[in-house]
């Protein structure tokens, strides 16, 4: 089956609208020219929105980790304690990140699929009243758990003088955020999730009191200094050649996120994760996390009876249909769909309507999928 | 809603496959130079296997209506005597072509929704000895009816000298055809339905017999003269400018056809037929066509207790999906589903359960979508 016969739910990369694809096929431009200062321009005012913030939105050229790493790498220096709060695997890389750096690392393991609990902050600002900044997961993408981001937020504000720091790959742009109300000092994401892109831009911003901190830091990086990316955002231009496709690209994903409205891109986005998770109750099958702690973009499922690979296996070959497994000790535990950037409600029930499917094969006919589909599939099961 | 985000399901013009697209954006080539030769040497060889035919099929730059008025001024002259056999709209216009020749047209009229008996050929040739040719439609796409052409062809020409004219329009590249074995003389069809392609180029096939009358046939049009063609393809060329991107693109479909194989697109399509029909049978939605005379690339529904027009409506409104309605005398009795070229099972499951939605909300919720699908379809609908 070739790839454009796929259909891509897994959490990232996420299928890229033509129109964007489009965008960036245009044909190239000088990085120093016009057109790209104009370009970013453009797009500065419109990523504000995004990430609920009137700080500039840093556009930096590499995958979402690098945005992670020069969140550690310029607010924080080595020695410096830490507070890491861990809710899966991107929970652990910034745990990584900070042992890469030599900090003095504290860290917070939470089981995979529930969420954080903010009563946690206060215990550690007891104990460690020098802890300069907490690393959180927006949405931990290994399980699909949204942690209380806000509610962090206000916790380490009123108990500790850290800064917040937050990885909102997979949720920004698919769940709503406030960054500056909230109080979040450093804001993270990458292209590929719900900013309908490809792999190849990260973006990141941070809050007055962290640009204060980040300034009086002296061990800044070379590629990932924040500093340097923020003057030239200041000029519209960039401190080093930027991704243009994806900056052409992300001037049409800004386009069609106008033109839906935000707050019906986030209303969509909580209806796909209510649609998915209800279709897994109604068939009996556990989700990973519970409804309070679920993420609008990706939903984790751990069946009970049959094999999440099995199952994959059999939705890859006969319809292309991309899931994700579970990472590191879920592997072979759960799998777990995207329904966030490029995906609709009608991209949903095409993905469940696939899964019943798998699900019947599986289980060897015991479980019925119904009406309408049900008679469908029937013939589909039933086809030689 | 972006027309990116829309889901066309109509009986044509069909979604275009990406890779079919990104064909059709090669740089242009001169229509006379060695690019187009040896392009139209590529295509001749394969376009034979989607016809069922040893003869070169011949690619005119007109759409699907060319082809059919092409079949007529190629193989009949004014005065001569046919017999048109309408099942539908399509049957119509090839009548009315034969009228605007001023050929002697006999019509034998179908009530919409059934396929022709091949009863009456016997009758018409014995009433008319004098028949030259017979026009009939393989899939009626106004209907979703598939005419018994192989049947046809035999009772043409067990009982008559006639040529049989076939309109392939919707059914070629879906539905498996022999024009050889099965004895059709001139099979057409457009670029636009299981093709794969936009609108824009036209085949036709004709037999050694229908060849030589064409050539003794002194009265043949201009752009339309399909001798100009045969000689030219001869030499890998054609008469006039032809649509090169299209042909570009049609290199990539016969990619694709290929790479499935010719036999798994048939069956496919008789897969997303009997899952389309099965699913409106379970949900005691009539359908216009009995099973015996169901197209595999087009289902007519006649729903009895709503509106069709306010079921598009909706279904356009909130999915963007574009289902096609009736035609003349049946607009606001039925809705007409597309399943055919770049259009998969999961399509089909995605299509159905959108309009179990659709239904639902007409039916003031009388109607239950169910298990799976039906729980997150009710999750849609209590959607504020």
């Amino acid at each position: 089956m070739s790839v454009e016969d796929h259909l891509l739910r897994i959490p990232g990369p996420t299928p890229i609208p033509p129109s964007v694809q489009q965008a960036m096929s245009q044909p190239m431009i000088g990085h120093r020219g016009t057109e790209t200062k104009q370009l970013l321009q453009r797009l500065k005012p419109r990523l504000k929105q995004v990430f609920g913030t009137s700080q500039d939105v840093l556009m930096l050229t590499a995958s979402g980790t690098a945005g992670l790493e020069a969140a550690v790498v310029n607010t924080v220096r080595p020695g410096e304690k830490v507070l890491v709060l861990v809710t899966g695997a991107f929970g652990e890389r910034f745990a990584k990140i900070c042992d890469n750096h030599n900090l003095n690392v504290i860290r917070h393991d939470v089981e995979w699929g529930k969420a954080v609990s903010t009563d946690v902050i206060r215990e550690y600002a007891e104990k460690h009243p020098d802890i300069k900044a907490v690393f959180a997961t927006f949405c931990e993408t290994s399980t699909g758990v949204l942690n209380p981001v806000q509610d962090l937020a206000e916790a380490v504000h009123s108990q500790t003088e850290a800064l917040l720091i937050v990885d909102g790959v997979s949720a920004i742009g698919g769940a709503e955020v406030k960054m500056d109300d909230w109080g979040i000092d450093v804001l993270t994401t990458g292209s590929q999730k719900a900013m309908m892109l490809p792999p190849g831009l990260c973006f990141l911003a941070v809050s007055p009191n962290a640009w204060d901190v980040i300034e009086h830091n002296s061990s800044r990086p070379f590629y990932l200094d924040l500093v340097k990316y923020r003057d030239k955002l200041a000029e519209d231009s960039t401190p080093f050649t930027p991704g243009l496709s994806l900056l052409m690209g992300l001037e049409q994903v800004l386009n069609r996120i106008d033109d839906e409205g935000l707050s019906q891109v986030f209303d969509r986005h909580l209806l796909m994760k209510e649609m998915t998770r209800a279709a897994f109750r109604e068939m009996n099958i556990s989700l990973l996390t519970s409804d309070k702690d679920a993420s609008p973009t990706v939903t984790s499922v751990q069946p009970a009876n049959f094999d999440p690979e099995a199952l994959r296996k059999i939705l890859k070959t006969e319809f292309g249909l991309d899931l994700a497994g579970g990472q590191q000790h879920m592997k072979g535990d759960i799998f777990r769909i995207g329904h966030m950037g490029y995906c609709s409600p009608a991209d949903v029930l095409q993905t469940i309507s696939l899964i019943e499917i798998g699900v019947h094969k599986l289980s060897s006919g015991t479980t019925e999928p119904a009406y309408g589909t049900k008679a469908a599939q029937k013939i589909y099961l039933e086809w030689k």
